[in-house]
């Protein structure tokens, strides 16, 4: 390698050393560290990612960048020379863009405001949280008038989130799962008896449930000597280095979904962040290529395998063996059906396939009208609550369940949300695919084999971290560019045979 | 506050925050970290130590040291300014003689070296981790080199780790403990069969152990607040933060001491480090005087306390109700006895308070002939094996029971095992003087009351942080230098009354 090139990779080496300390504080702040840690953690989160941030956007960076860019103009594409300069370029650009010290405040914002949140939303008390998020809106619109756009300040965050993606194109998409997912929502209201899914709250010893999860996990294919699991508030995964990547769960004994569906959930995520090649370790390509494309792991893994026929045909005499008594009577078929029971819902994280779309919708609404400033942070329950009853049907009893259940706007970066439908549209169209390039697959789910899907995932999505924006990525896989409808007729077919609907026949 | 100091003071809290940063970054490894994150963790840790270094030993830094020297020469020695400036100056001319480089060589060799010294121990394999401790000897040595000596390379190493002492003083109080130790062992030894502890093998369920201590160890006045307790093979305090000091510990079914004495022991360090003067956060007096002085606090509590007569009275009847099964037949006084047994053991941490200094010595002289060249790396577990076999009478079975069972080789830190007896001499005298000012201390500590004592320790060694060098604390804490005396005729009075010696007469 020459030294342009290597002296880049030195210095993005420290930024990524920097980055992932931030990492291990943060996965330190959820899991184990003491309340009295709050305030001396957030200045340490601040000065590392102020320094990270400083020494990416250096005129030196810059410098390396410009020799750099000439040196592999003749490379291919997909190279990992290429692809190193073309999107570090990309992101400093961006970073470039704001300065170090709003990305200190923005750090230090979200280590203070996250405690205040986790405190209001148990006692369900938004007022305590609301001067938090008034923060983090302010420096949301700063970074988007900072970062620039044509149309929309929420074209700027998500830019940030899904390289290529822009608000228009967002509303367009969302639009037409409104139109598709409504009258389904209302035909499964109308069959809602054929799906019985009372077994799932009958009540599974916590500590049973957590280590039968890690367990099928790592049947999975996730990773433990290079990762682990712990309890959190909120379910999470972090990638901390090719050796270290880490999931949390919560456990709930009264209803089972939370700890196995939230485990496959984050080991999806986890397998993604463990297979980014390793010839990408330490630069700006080792990633996700968006919140959208991770979203595609874990929720590939959560519903289109782990809430399929020949999943449950293969885990289910375990589960039982596991669980005699809370699964007696019960079978396979039947566990199948009760985990894929469809129903508008309060909270996000354990809605069904079906309505979870909407719960995002409702979301990216009120964000982007919170920036805009035409919602007042002041009346979000309100607007909350009344799109809720518009969009699900039911009336939110509590702030705890309604506009407080998520810990996203506790941190000062918006557009996040959108990556989950983005992320439930990418793993449908991958899996169109994966299904035409394997045949078998249901019969290797079904002997409990999931080393040749892994390989492809490998293959096709994780080594290439973040060297393709989400598009490039989905062609790529695919061969065709990102649309909705193989999530739709996914949905349809699934559901329509599930409840016995028109729409399947 | 004037323009120059607030500046330094700013540097120094980003310093700070990236030495806590290393600090959970090392809490963590020890901890939860999968075995895959060593590598990356050597990388993140020699990153950000080399980044604090750099920043720490910069032009600018010794400016502003300049300058504010300059500033604070009208002010009192004890002044938060003026010792800021003369504490900083003096590390300051310590460090700048290290270049960054050897810094971060340094943090990455630790990283590495811990693992492989973890696995040698567990298989008793001195030769796999051979190479490790030859580099950390020549890392060592550098070090030594570079920051300069007169008579002796361990003086410089020693003098980082005790800022004030010399190789020679130590090795005159070595002789000098030495000379009052072995009779003693001896005298002992013929009277043997006065204390019987096998009560302390007689099986303890270890969740309740672990339960019991951390109770404890709340009831003497550690903070959980802002702090917490966790298990690892080797139990250590660190403190990352006022609000966050941290305790780890290890528990043993078969053998009692191991668990509490150890949570008291590492209790002892946490507490002193909770109460750092909050006016001296993110600056370099924010920490402890020295190894030395940091060990003062923790076997003070583990040893002049939590082994005497009235602490037992308090705790022994909820120590009962906790163990009936182990503790029938067994009395307060019978297990104050029976925790004080005193016989030439294998193991540094387990040894009793009459031939622990033994263990520090053979350390201190071993550590010493591989710096200075006169014992060959390879040569160790001989050496180790022969010089136990004198001072303590015993065969070594084994190196993992040998020269393998300390952590610290696996550091590039020499020089740090005199603390432990300088702690327990600065422990004993600084006991005399709590004694003159709490003359009913007994009676408290009888009675399970630790503030006063607490308060004193705050007032006169905590808050001070790192302001004055040991000796100096030791003078205004107890209006003497630092002498052998007080421990001497603390182990000669206490364990003559428990086995009936003619010395106690």
């Amino acid at each position: 390698m020459n030294d342009t090139l290597q002296k880049l990779k030195d210095i993005f080496g420290e930024i990524a050393d920097l980055n992932r300390a931030v990492g291990v504080l943060a996965w330190d702040q959820e899991t184990y560290m003491p309340p009295g840690g709050v305030e001396g953690r957030a200045s340490q989160v601040s000065t590392l990612s102020r320094m990270a941030h400083a020494r990416f956007t250096s005129d030196e960076v810059g410098g390396l960048l410009d020799a750099a860019g000439a040196e592999v103009a003749g490379l291919p594409f997909d190279s990992d020379e290429a692809s190193l300069v073309r999107v570090a370029r990309r992101d400093y650009e961006k970073e470039r863009k704001l300065p170090s010290d709003l990305v200190a405040e923005m750090a230090s914002a979200g280590s203070t405001a996250q405690p205040v949140w986790q405190k209001a939303r148990k006692e369900s008390d938004f007022k305590s949280f609301a001067p938090y998020l008034e923060k983090n809106v302010e420096l949301n619109r700063r970074v988007a008038d900072l970062l620039g756009y044509r149309e929309r300040p929420y074209d700027a965050l998500l830019d940030r989130e899904e390289p290529g993606l822009t608000t228009d194109q967002l509303e367009t998409m969302f639009a037409e799962l409104k139109k598709a997912i409504v009258p389904l929502v209302a035909d499964i209201a109308r069959h809602t008896d054929a799906v019985d899914d009372t077994v799932l709250y009958r009540g599974f010893d916590p500590d049973l449930q957590l280590k039968y999860a890690l367990d099928l996990v790592t049947r999975l294919g996730y990773d433990l000597e290079r990762g682990r699991q712990d309890l959190t508030a909120h379910p999470f995964s972090i990638a901390l280095g090719p050796g270290d990547v880490r999931i949390t769960t919560r456990v709930s004994r009264d209803f089972f979904n939370e700890c196995l569906f939230g485990s496959i959930h984050e080991s999806g995520h986890a397998m993604y962040s463990q297979g980014f090649g390793v010839n990408l370790n330490r630069t700006p390509l080792w990633g996700g290529a968006s919140a959208g494309v991770h979203e595609s792991q874990s929720r590939l893994w959560e519903n289109l395998i782990g809430r399929t026929q020949p999943f449950w045909h293969h885990f289910f005499p375990s589960l039982r063996n596991t669980f005699p008594e809370a699964l007696q009577g019960c079978d396979g078929e039947g566990f199948f059906k009760a985990v894929n029971k469809s129903y508008p819902s309060l909270i996000r994280v354990e809605a069904d396939e079906v309505t979870y779309n909407l719960h995002v919708l409702l979301r990216f609404e009120l964000e982007n009208e919170m920036l805009e400033g035409t919602l007042p942070v002041k009346d979000l329950p309100e607007a909350w609550n009344a799109r809720f009853k518009s969009y699900l049907g039911i009336d939110v009893p509590s702030d705890r369940e309604g506009c407080l259940q998520d810990i996203h706007w506790s941190w000062p970066e918006f557009a996040t949300f959108p990556g989950y439908t983005i992320g439930n549209l990418i793993g449908a169209q991958l899996m169109d695919k994966i299904r035409a390039d394997i045949p078998d697959l249901d019969e290797q789910v079904g002997r409990g084999e999931f080393a040749v899907l892994l390989r492809w995932l490998r293959t096709n999505v994780h080594r290439h971290g973040r060297k393709f924006t989400p598009n490039e990525l989905v062609e790529r896989a695919t061969g065709k560019p990102l649309t909705p409808g193989p999530w739709i007729a996914y949905v349809r077919k699934k559901f329509g045979a599930l409840y016995g609907l028109q729409t399947a026949k």
